[in-house]
């Protein structure tokens, strides 16, 4: 299992007592698929770094509509759950287990000392800010420009891909979630693939029938 | 005019020899109305902090579609013309000058080299991250789940608040390149607004009758 260090560039450039502070105030905790790991402003947890699985991010609107933000892989840090010790975020996320997940837990307090005394650390973090800001720039356009087959084609290679098959397990509702559209949306563009011999819908699953077809459709072309 | 010194928070952290160095290669540069003061990632141009004006920093997508993320007004400063600086952001931005605007231009090279030796810098600097991310993400939440009825209403009276006047001279292009919608569907719904009896549409103007109505509205409730 990936280790506390590995998760965090900057380990080498602090001093061996920064480390042992680290590692000894970092708490191991493994969450079920499914639970909740931080909701939003009043609840910040601090930092979460994953050793095993994957953590969805995501934004909740009043209307109860959710989009994913970004997925976090093994190694991957979360800084939106520490966002008490950063004054300007004005924004909440949610943090959720994709799968049984076992993550590294820094107290917030700890992480906002270790920026201010050390200038790696507050390097890193204003990278790791700038590759998120990224993200969401990337999301945005998607929204604002691309149409939803693209984008839908587009999660489900991305999914096969990281999932090393070509049959997902996925609820039109989770598709839903991840895109910012509603179920019903979602199904009937499913349907409208299935009959193009895209994908062959099964009972709680889809099977991609043609990788090259929606390859073509997330590039945006064609169709 | 603003000074050099007031844009940046962190100017009294700086060694005497740090404030020195910044303001002998602080440029100061007027641009008139209308002109593009960085065009995405191929253009360096380094840091910009307006002194007199107001700048317009905006996306374009791959179909020429503009989108404002923000603006900028006096004091503040924009680091995504230095985008270079920042390995991490993967997103070109434009600027350009929604008015006569006079700036100081900070070169890249420069600021990187103060941001490595100083984490006041390197705090302020992941701060105005973290600011302009909340500001992209406010954005975001209002494409994804505002009606563009709310959004026109609270942009005229953003504008109106800010120019001190009920009448605004906006063109209907102007007002789509802000809200990232074309302009037929601006115009559209310009005229439902003056059918309600919100606006007074002239000749290149747009006059705010029913400032009450349009708070409602921007705040995305009755109608």
């Amino acid at each position: 299992m990936i280790q506390l260090r590995d998760c965090f560039p900057f380990w080498k450039a602090l001093t061996k007592e920064q480390q042992n502070t680290m590692e000894e105030s970092a708490v191991k905790r493994t969450f079920e698929k499914g639970t909740l790991l931080h909701a939003g402003e009043e609840d910040c947890v601090g930092l979460i770094a994953v050793a095993e699985g994957l953590l969805r991010v995501y934004t909740v609107s009043e209307e109860g509509k959710e989009m994913t933000m970004y997925r976090l892989l093994e190694r991957d840090v979360c800084l939106f759950s520490a966002s008490c010790i950063f004054q300007d975020i004005r924004f909440d996320v949610m943090v959720s287990a994709a799968e049984d997940t076992t993550v590294y837990h820094i107290p917030a307090e700890l992480y906002r000392r270790l920026m201010e005394t050390s200038l790696p650390v507050m390097e890193y973090t204003s990278r790791l800010m700038a590759s998120r800001f990224s993200d969401v720039m990337w999301l945005m356009d998607q929204v604002m420009n691309k149409k939803l087959d693209s984008r839908l084609a587009a999660f489900l290679l991305e999914e096969a891909g990281r999932m090393g098959t070509d049959r997902l397990e996925l609820t039109h509702e989770q598709i839903g979630g991840h895109l910012g559209s509603a179920r019903e949306v979602v199904s009937r563009m499913l349907k409208h693939f299935q009959k193009e011999g895209l994908v062959q819908l099964g009972r709680g699953s889809i099977t991609l029938s043609d990788e090259e077809g929606l390859t073509r459709l997330a590039q945006g072309s064609l169709m």
